[in-house]
């Protein structure tokens, strides 16, 4: 098991979590709550490999599943404690963040497509699976609403590109992305950081 | 028309009445309720061709749709005397289950996918339409918060791979399968079994 | 840029904006209301595109992602003065929905479909794109309960295979048909007709 396997249990386990926990606050049974999580784990991916045309990545491996499964225990047996992780857990899903959107980058590469459709990718990998977990549970999705979330996945696709660019080599590219990807999103939420909200013609 | 077929039509139709009847507690219009009934019908099988990456089953063959028109004329025609057909209804609903799961199943092993996934595919074309149903009607998915639906395809998965296990004929294992998933939704319906809830860290 | 570019480009904006204001009357952010633009611009085709197994076509052309941004910039600077020109905007969105039929149609024939499954993917190109941006807006979809949209494409979609069928050439069987979506759309929402609701089993 390689790091980077590592960190993408750390980020699926992350994800998975966050769904349960969301699940959880509209009473779901357990296989509801389970669902949620995956959804919210591998969504992003999902959509990504549909429009890329890929068979999607987790039919491929059985270790996204399993990951969820063990969210899905963690919460059932830790229930309220979660409260005390919460900023181990926002710490891990920032990280998750960060190597999905490389994760959605380079599987765009491959499959040849420009610049901008890759950061469209990488963007849907890490902030997609949030967007199908609130329209699972009937709410708006938290990220059209809220801190900055997909805009650190679209600013460390650019970053990525500047890099290749500046001819950095591909590892090191790599890792300043997912690295700006988890800062720029520790210090949004930090700073209270958000983008403007448009006005609604009812307003006053 | 075999015997296969006109299961088949019987689980579209009760499928696609469970649609419309939601819709028309909506207002929702004709064209509205006809959508919702066929997406109800045919959208776990089209997720699941989607993942597959086959061409969607219902565009390869018309019926479909015919049987979801003709679902839709039976609600306008019928309409609250439908409440008095419930029973048969919930039991056309389950038989539909247990054949939906079964050709979800046997479409993902030609696809060449290992049994973990076949499960997951045969449950999607059993219990997909109906968490698709329920966004377009903007209501919570049933099934993450009631009795035993999406768990019984599970179930029948399982017992579907022990049948080829102990080398059962491949009709035999079908029928069986099928049959399971029928009567474990019929039993967790009439005797209130359903999966525990997981608790609400707001819950006191 | 061609005649059919120009005509593109006006109903992408007049999608873009609908989705947009609409995000803007729930408070979204720039970036939640630009998601919400381009969905329900591009939905539809992707929708149709994932169906019928081709590369989504906004991943091939930047241009509806520009349109989009355009369209955002265009809300964040007039805002309430739209209100002004909602005649000019559903003018734009009718033109857009007959274009985008028409389109649909043929993708489907290049794709070798039949003629009942190209109507369809001409009517999910025109209208689902709505259903996709009502749905992430957590409403129920405006077009299940209000107005003739969809059945517009779907009569459009009738009247092109009538124009095939008495041998009408290629090029005027197309502007027959958007011209019969337009005018459809405009006459049903001047004259307001719309389909019969189906009737609530709770209703007395």
């Amino acid at each position: 098991m390689s790091f980077i396997d590592v960190i993408d249990y750390i980020g699926t386990f992350a994800f998975a979590i966050s769904g349960i926990r969301l699940a959880a606050g509209k009473h779901f049974d357990w296989f509801g709550a389970f669902v949620v999580g995956l959804v919210t784990a591998v969504g992003g991916g999902t959509i990504r490999d549909l429009l890329l045309g890929n068979t999607p990545f987790w039919m491929q491996q059985s270790s996204y599943l399993l990951v969820t499964f063990f969210a899905l225990f963690f919460v059932i047996l830790f229930g309220r404690q979660l409260i005390k992780l919460n900023h181990t857990i926002f710490l891990f899903d920032a990280i998750g963040l960060g190597l999905f959107t490389v994760v959605g980058i380079e599987k765009s590469i491959d499959a040849g497509f420009p610049i901008w459709v890759c950061i469209i990718m990488g963007t849907l990998t890490g902030a997609a699976g949030g967007v199908l977990r609130d329209t699972l549970i009937n709410e708006v999705p938290l990220i059209f609403r809220k801190d900055i979330y997909a805009i650190a996945c679209i600013l460390g696709g650019l970053i990525f590109f500047a890099c290749r660019y500046f001819e950095f080599g591909h590892e090191l590219s790599e890792i300043i992305t997912a690295t700006s990807v988890i800062v720029i999103r520790i210090v949004a939420v930090v700073c209270h950081i958000s983008l403007p909200t448009l006005k609604s013609e009812d307003d006053k």
